[in-house]
Order: C-alpha cells, then structure tokens, then sequence
C-alpha cells in the first residue's frame, strides 16, 4: 500500500460541486487543488460502543484495556462502563453499556442481585452521546452480534461492515406538506462512513443494518426490514449512527452474525447457543479493523454554515479521511 | 392547606424497615424523629422535557420563557432548544427537542427546508440526559399529548398524571437464571414519582402510560400495552423516566389525549385534528401544576451505599419532598 499523504487536502469551490447525499462506497479521490483550511492530524482516539458484556471482553483482552475505576467519566448512577488503553499509538475507549439494575428489583425475593445488559436504543444513544461528550473520539466503532438474514445470505459467523443502517420499529405515519417526512424521520435511515479500502483489504461482507428495540420480528418490523433492504438486524446501530450523525462524529458499524431471523430455530435459543464463540469471531474483526486504522490520517475540512451538508470519506489507498462539510447551494 | 415544614426530616434506622419497591399513592407522612442529615430547600429548578414544537409554544407563552438563544447548553449539532425564565421564584427550564433536519436531505428535490420534531424514546432520553446534566433540576415535568384508552376510560382532551410507566415494544424474550429479567429490563416499568395531594388539589385523572416508537398499535404493542394495564400512550414518557430514575431525579409525567387509540377514527387524522386544542388544555394543565409547586419544599436524605432502594415522597398536606435512598438491607 501507498505511503500516508502527509499535505492537508480539502475541496475546493465545495458548494458549486455536485456531490450525492449517499455517497457510493468507493475509492473515490477527493481533489486536491486546495490545502490549509483543514486540521489535519492521525486517528488519535477510538471509541468503541458494545452493548453486552459478553461482546467486550474479548476486546478488553485483546487490547489490554483498563477498567475506568474511578469512574469518573460518566455521572453517578448510570451502569455505564469504560476500558481504554493504548494500542498501536491509538487511544482505545471501549465503552460498555453495563447492567441494568432490573434483578435489584426483585432481590428481596430471593433472586441473586445481578442485572442484565443494558440493551437496546435508548442505553446505546445515550452512552454515545456521554461518550462523545466525554472523549471527543476521531472514530466510532459501534460492534456487536446481530441477526442475519438468510434470504440475503448471511450465516452464523458471519461478520458484516454496515453499508447503510435504518429503524424498524418506528412508525409514525403522519404526512406534513406534501411528504410523511414524520415517516421518514421514524425510519431513520442513514448511509455509513464509506470505507471501501478497509472492505477491501479485510475481505469484509457489506450489507444493510435494521435497529430495534425487540429481539424477536413481529409482521410489521419484517415489512420494514424488507423495506430496509437489511442483510442484518441488531437492536442499537441505528441509535448509536443517529447520535454520531447529530455530532459529526464518523461512524462505522461491525456486526457478528449469531442467528438467522428467518430460519427455523428459535431466535433466543440460536442467539444464547452461539453468542460466545461469534463474540470471539467479532473481536478478531473488530481488532483487524483497528489494526488498519492505525496510522490512518484525518483531515477535516471548514464548516461554511450550520446549514450543512456532509460528506465524509476515508480513502486508505492514501491513508487518510477526509471530512468536508459545505454549504448546500 | 398547612403551612411549608420547616425542619428538615429523615427516616431513622431506614435500612430495617420494610418499604414496598411500589410505593402507593398516599398521603403517607414520612418519620420525624430523626432531623439533620438531610439537605432541604424549597424546590428551585423546575425541567419540562416537551417533544412536539406545537406542545411547548403555549407553555413558553404561559411563562414569558426566553429562548436560548446563545446555544451554549447543549453542543453544536444538536436541535435542541431551551426556554427559560423565572416564575412565581421557581427557575422553569422547558427543553423542546427540535426538529429533525430529515427535510434538509430532500431539500435538493424542491421541497421547503424544514424538520419535523424530533418524537420518540431516543430524542427524549438524550435531552433528558443532556437537560439533567446541564440544569441539575429538582423536578422534571415530562408534558406531552398521548393516545387514550376509551376501554379504560380515557376521552379526547382528558388530561392524566401518570401513576407508572412502562415500554411496550421493546420484546426480549431471553432468560437469564430462572427468570426472564430481560423481557422485565425491555418493559422497563417504573412508579413514578407519588403526588397524592397534587392529585387531589387538581382532581385530575390517574393512569398507567405505555411508550413506544410507534404512533399506530401492532398486536403485539397491543398485548403489551394490555399487560401494562395502560390507559394512555405516547412515544416519550418511558423513556424520561428511565433517565430520571438512573440520576436519580424526581419526574412527574401530565399527558393529555389527542385521540383514542381503541376508537374507530384514524390515530394519525384525530391526533392532528385535536392536536391544538388539546395542547391548550395540556398547558393550563402543567401551569396548576407549577403553580402548586411553587412553594413546595424537598428534603434529600443521606444515601447511604450505590446499592440503593429508592423510595420518592411528595406529600403537600405539609408541602414537602422527601427523597430517602437507603441500602437494600
């Protein structure tokens, strides 16, 4: 592979340009006609989102994070947890959405005070913006198991770089002037970070994501799973894409394959049966990607208004990203 | 009504007593033969955490609120908007959560650049977040409209103070040990804070919300939603009560029906029709509310391990707030 681009690159004559809202997945070169409105520097820090504890511990291990025991990051009273450690000259922060406090409830009859893993869209939302906040992070990584879908060819292990990612269990069917844009905004679709050289040096599978809240599939999810066009289906990506679009934070998403959602197993048994040994495939992949981000250099471009309209590029051929945020003409 | 109680009390000895983990709805004095260690002060910073632009502008009205117009409270990116001002001595804070830029993306299709408001679980945990760690207030007023029951009772332009909240998409149907504390952690049902003589003063309707991410009811939101034994239903109320209860902040919950959700008309044509008129009738609601807090004192008492069993009382027969948190014994 090519040496870094050690010259700070930026579009020039943005808001003239024609560039797509969805850009395609590409090895697209971003000119270079113009340098020195952008802040250039390595990927430093690295946040990695992980909803269950059983996902992090491989990479805690891998990576040889340490427990934030002071905890001092986040308020008191959320179960939130961090390890952060340096590996290859990068900051990790993984962050782990800890246990819900549920079992506490029921402690007084008898049960083992425990909790469950804080799952979902609203702890992965909320753990992304405190996080964000916190650690203002160059990378997010949001990793975890997911359903797949076999119709789509997804197979247990299988672990998929997110192209796109959208809601499914959000309906809100209102229309306003001539659109149900209220629909639009439930369905939440967003296209990810586009990364086709980290795709094509790891051999990675690329597919749509689907996010809900449930881990089953009623009728009315499937129909906009379809919609979705989604290969897999996980409960927090889209959240956690959301807050990372809200932020500006680019975001890529790795997803595990535990169980099929339209096979003839039951979901929950195919999902506890294979979660461990899937957990241990999804660091291997989560730690190759950084491993390839290491060394990666960003560059970020001017904001010319809060009107904006993004686009976000990493292009590895070259190692760098590039961030360009302009005016929509 | 007696006048405010001057002095400081606490539960004695709370660790041995026997609280219920539901606390009911009573006048229920709390034990005064212990004084000190708690910190009191008349209820000072007052939170309301509004979805809809429609639902807050006859509350900003009402209370001659400012909007921040500097931006400072919350980070770039975020639509979130603050009105502030002071009213009757209390510090009122109503937090909007914007409008979504989803229109911005289409805008290069000729469509108006507009939003639509940012509705639902993940917009309302993040701004009940980001609210409570940027205004410390003693109380959230989550004020919202809502479906109603008309099995139940519930009628358009009835206006409910919230007894419990729970989730009713959220469907994890995992079991850990014996029990399956995963469905219970998806429910996520909570007692919200008790306001005996709030209800009492105001006459107002009390129910059980159900929350979700949807504006219909699939069958199986309606099995859950059955199960919560809900009388009302909104895309918000869970989801501030599950912030408020991780830091540990008083909420009550007032929403007012739109439309019935078990009627014959469409949810989405009666919700826009009564949209307005119902909105006028959930302020001067909120307004009596405020107004009766005006004046109202709290009293915190001593926590006493992060291994907590929390137990909330507003009892106004003497015009306090008592907040015990004790070690589960």
């Amino acid at each position: 592979m090519a040496p870094p681009v050690k010259n700070a690159v930026r579009a020039a004559a943005a808001p003239t340009e024609e560039w797509s809202s969805q850009p395609e997945v590409t090895a697209a070169h971003p000119p270079k006609n113009a340098a020195g409105d952008g802040d250039r520097r390595p990927i430093s820090t690295v946040l990695i989102i992980i909803a269950m504890q059983t996902e992090a511990l491989p990479l805690v291990n891998k990576f040889h994070l340490s427990e934030d025991i002071d905890g001092s990051l986040f308020p008191k009273g959320v179960p939130w947890v961090r390890y952060h450690g340096i590996y290859k000259e990068l900051h990790i922060n993984l962050v782990w959405t800890g246990k819900d406090s549920i079992l506490v409830e029921f402690s007084k009859f008898g049960c083992v005070l425990a909790g469950v893993d804080s799952i979902g869209t609203i702890s992965a939302s909320l753990v992304s913006y405190a996080s964000i906040q916190a650690l203002k992070p160059d990378l997010i990584i949001n990793a975890g198991t997911a359903g797949g879908f076999k119709a789509k060819g997804a197979c247990v292990a299988d672990v998929y770089l997110v192209s796109n990612v959208a809601f499914h269990d959000r309906r809100i069917p209102i229309h306003v002037i001539f659109f149900c844009v209220n629909y639009l905004y439930g369905i939440g679709a967003r296209q990810t970070f586009s990364t086709p050289n980290l795709i094509d040096e790891l051999n990675l599978k690329v597919g749509k994501l689907s996010t809900g809240d449930s881990l089953d599939m009623s009728p009315q999810d499937e129909v906009l799973i379809l919609a979705n066009d989604a290969v897999v289906k996980d409960m927090e990506g889209a959240a956690v894409a959301y807050v990372a679009d809200l932020l500006s934070v680019p975001a890529i998403f790795i997803k595990a394959v535990t169980n099929t959602v339209d096979g003839q197993k039951s979901i929950a048994e195919e999902f506890l049966q294979n979660l461990i040994a899937v957990c241990t495939t999804l660091a291997q992949t989560v730690s190759q990607v950084v491993d390839f981000i290491s060394g990666v250099y960003q560059i970020i471009g001017i904001r010319k208004s809060t009107s904006v309209y993004r686009k976000l590029y990493i292009n590895t051929d070259e190692y760098y990203i590039l961030k360009i945020m302009y005016q929509f003409a």
